[in-house]
C-alpha cells in the first residue's frame, strides 16, 4: 500500500495528549480548555436535543438562523455584514473550512504560501490536493511577516496565501496595517487567501481584531475561517464556519457537499440561540488576558524565557537557559513524563522540523490548573 | 475563478428539499425519517451535553467506548471482532468517511469503479483526488451487478472498487455469493473495496444483511462504512464510522485528522451509551418492512410500475405509463409543484443522466405521511 502522506504520523495533538494521560501529566499541550461551555448554551443544546424534528439533516450551508446570527455579529464587529444566504458556510469545526477550502480551490502544481510556523493541517492538507506549499518563515522573536519574503515567494503559480491571526502557537497578531500591505500585494493578482481567525475574540491589551472580513479589499479574494468551538469552550461540538464572497463560498459548498454534507442540527440550533448574546463573547478578550497574565507571572520563577503574547491561547517559551542542547522533542517529552507538564514542541509547526528550542503551552485552562502547572515547572529546576 | 468541479451543482437532495419547502410538498425526496430518534438516545445526549468534561476535543480516531460498542456489535452481528484500537474510526457521518477514504487512497490517475446508479457524491468526490471514475451499469431492473462486466473493467490501474449494500437508490442487496465472486475477481490484485453499508439493518423479508466485515477475505482489503444517523432516526447528528484492517485504517485516519479532526464528544458519549441495547437496531428490518409493504400497498393503484425493493428505505418507481415521453427530472418536478411529493429523478445518480423514466421516494416516513403522500399520488390520475 503505497501512502499519499507516507511522511505525516498521527498528529502532534493527538501523540501528547496520549503522553499526558499515561504519564498523569496536566494536558497544556492539545489546544483545548478543561472548562465548560456557557450554561445558557449546554442548556440550549439539552432542550435542542429533546426537540422534536430538530434531529434530521441541516441545510448543507447551514441552519439559516445561525447564518443570520454570523452575519449580524460579523456585522456588529467588522463592520461589514456577509449575506447570510451565498456568503456563509457552516462546517465541521473550522478544520473542516480548512480542508474543503483547499479541496475547492487548490489543483495540481499550485503553489500555496504558507506563513511557518503553522498549524500542523496547512502542508498535509494542500499536498493532498497536488498542491506545493510554499514555505514562508515568521521572524524570530515576535514572529511577524517579513512582507519581502512573502513578495519574493509570490509566482504567478500562488494560487492562495494562508495567514493566520491570532496566531497559532505563537500569539501574534496581524495590524490593519499588515492587511493593507497584504492587500497591496495581491492586487492585479487572481491569488486567493485563506484567513484563519478562529481565535479572533482572543486579543490582549486593549487591541482590536483585525479580520479579514473587515477590510474591503481583501475580502473580495478571502475564505476567513472562525470556530465556536474556541469561542464557546466547546472544541467537542466541532462546529466552525467560513465567510466568502458568493462566488468562492459556491466553489467552498460544491466540495463542502461532499466532504461532510452539513453539521450537527440541534448544536446549530443551539449556537443560534445563543450567538446573538454579546456578552458571552465580549468577555473573552478580558478572561484571556487575565489568564495569560496569570500564567507568565506563575511561570517567571521558572528559568523559561517567554515570549509577548497578543493573542489566542497559547504561550511560547524558550527553554534553552534551562536545558542547552536538548531538542525540543526531547524537552517537551521530558516536560510531559518527568515533571507532569505536556507541552507542544514548536518543531511540530514546521515542514522542516525547525528547532528554536522553543515550546508552547496552552493557557485556557482553570486558574488551578495554571497554579497546579506552574508549581510543577518552578520545582523542575 | 477556474471552478475544479465545474459540472457539479447542488446536491439534487438540497435542490428537492427546497423545491418540496417552496411548493409545501411532502419531501420523500432527501432520506431522513420525519420521526425522531429513540427516546433512550436523546435523553442520553442531553445528559451528556450537560456533563462537565465532555465537551472539548475526542480522540482523532473516536471515543475508545463508542469503538468498544462498534466492536462488539460487528462480532455479534458478522461474526468478526475489529481490533477498537487499530481498525474502527469514527467520522462526521458516513459521508466523511467515504471522502476521507477516497483522499487517503485514490491518487491522480488511479481509476476507481463504481456500480451505477450511485450515490451522487462517489464520481466527484474520486474526481478531487486526481482519480478517474469508471462507471458499471447495474443491470435493469432487479439493480444486481453483472460480474463480467466488473471483470472487464478492472484494469492494473484500478486503485478502488465502491459497493453500496443494501443500495441507495434501488433498494437492491448483494448476497453471500455475490461477495465470494468479487473476493475472487480481486484476489492477486493490490485494489482495495469500499463497502457503503449505512443502511446494513434495513434488510427485508427474512434475509440477512452480507457485511463485507463478515466476510474473511474481503475485509482485509475493505474499508466498510456505516451510519449512526440511518440506524437511530438521526441524520443531523452526522456521525458514522469505518472499520478496515490496521494498515488501512492508518491510511485512513493520516486523512480524517486533517478533514475534521474528531466528532462531537457528547454525541459519541451518548452513542456509546446505547448502541449495547441490540433491541434498538433488531428492530429495524421488521420496523422498515412494515413502512415498504404499506407505502407499497398504498401506492398500487396510483399507476406506477413498483420496483422490488429488499433493503434500504427507498422506493424506486417507474412512472412510464404515466407520463410517456416526459423527463424524470421533469417528472419528479411536476410531482412536487403540482401533486405535492417531492421525489428525486434516479438520473440524478447516473454521471451521464441515464433517464428510464424512474423516481425514487424515501419511505423512511410515519404512516400517516405515507398515507398523505399516498393519497396525493392516487389523486394524480
Ligand atoms: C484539533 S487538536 C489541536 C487543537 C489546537 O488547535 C492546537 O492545539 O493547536
Ligand atoms: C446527505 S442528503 C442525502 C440523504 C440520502 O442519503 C439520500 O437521500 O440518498
Amino acid at each position: 500500500l503505497l501512502s499519499k502522506l507516507p511522511d505525516v504520523g498521527t498528529s502532534i495533538f493527538s501523540v501528547m495528549t496520549q503522553l499526558a494521560q499515561e504519564n498523569g501529566a496536566i494536558n497544556l499541550a492539545q489546544g483545548f480548555p478543561d472548562y465548560d461551555p456557557p450554561r445558557p448554551l449546554l442548556e440550549a443544546l439539552a432542550r435542542q436535543v429533546l426537540t422534536p424534528g430538530h434531529q434530521q439533516y441541516a441545510p448543507m450551508p447551514g441552519l439559516p438562523s445561525l447564518r443570520e446570527a454570523i452575519a449580524a455579529k460579523t456585522a456588529r464587529l467588522y463592520g461589514h455584514q456577509p449575506d447570510p444566504a451565498t456568503d456563509i458556510t457552516v462546517t465541521s469545526g473550522a478544520t473542516e473550512a480548512l480542508y474543503a477550502v483547499l479541496a475547492a480551490v487548490v489543483r495540481p502544481g499550485d503553489e500555496v504560501l504558507i506563513l511557518e510556523p503553522a498549524y500542523d493541517l496547512y502542508g498535509p492538507a494542500v499536498r493532498l490536493q497536488g498542491g506545493i506549499p510554499v514555505y514562508v518563515p515568521l521572524q524570530f522573536p515576535d514572529f511577524r511577516p517579513d512582507w519581502d519574503q512573502v513578495v519574493a515567494a509570490l509566482t504567478p503559480r500562488t494560487r492562495l496565501v494562508m495567514i493566520n491571526t491570532p496566531h497559532n502557537p505563537t500569539g501574534a497578531i496581524l495590524t490593519p496595517a499588515d492587511l493593507d500591505t497584504l492587500a497591496a500585494l495581491l492586487r492585479n493578482t487572481d491569488t486567493l487567501l485563506l484567513s484563519d481567525e478562529v481565535y479572533e475574540h482572543m486579543v490582549f491589551d486593549g487591541a482590536a481584531h483585525a479580520s479579514v472580513t473587515g477590510h474591503p479589499e481583501l475580502r473580495e479574494r478571502a475564505f476567513v475561517l472562525s470556530s465556536f468551538g474556541k469561542t464557546y469552550h466547546a472544541t467537542g461540538w466541532k462546529v466552525g464556519y467560513c465567510i466568502a464572497p458568493a462566488r468562492l463560498s459556491a466553489e467552498l459548498r460544491r466540495v463542502h457537499q461532499f466532504v461532510t454534507f452539513s453539521v450537527s442540527t440541534p448544536t446549530q440550533y443551539a449556537l443560534a440561540e445563543v450567538l446573538p448574546d454579546t456578552t458571552l463573547y465580549d468577555m473573552l478578550p478580558a478572561f484571556y488576558q487575565q489568564k495569560r497574565d496569570l500564567f507568565r507571572e506563575l511561570l517567571a520563577p521558572a528559568g523559561f524565557r517567554l515570549l509577548p503574547v497578543q493573542g489566542g491561547y497559547f504561550q511560547v517559551a524558550d527553554f534553552s537557559a534551562l536545558a542547552p542542547g536538548v531538542s525540543d522533542e526531547d524537552f517537551a517529552r521530558r516536560l510531559t513524563t518527568e515533571t507532569g507538564v505536556a507541552v507542544v514542541p514548536l518543531s511540530a509547526f514546521y515542514h522542516n522540523r525547525h528547532d528554536q528550542s522553543l515550546i508552547r503551552f496552552c493557557f485556557a485552562k482553570q486558574d488551578a490548573t495554571l497554579h497546579a502547572a506552574a508549581e510543577r515547572l518552578r520545582q523542575r529546576q
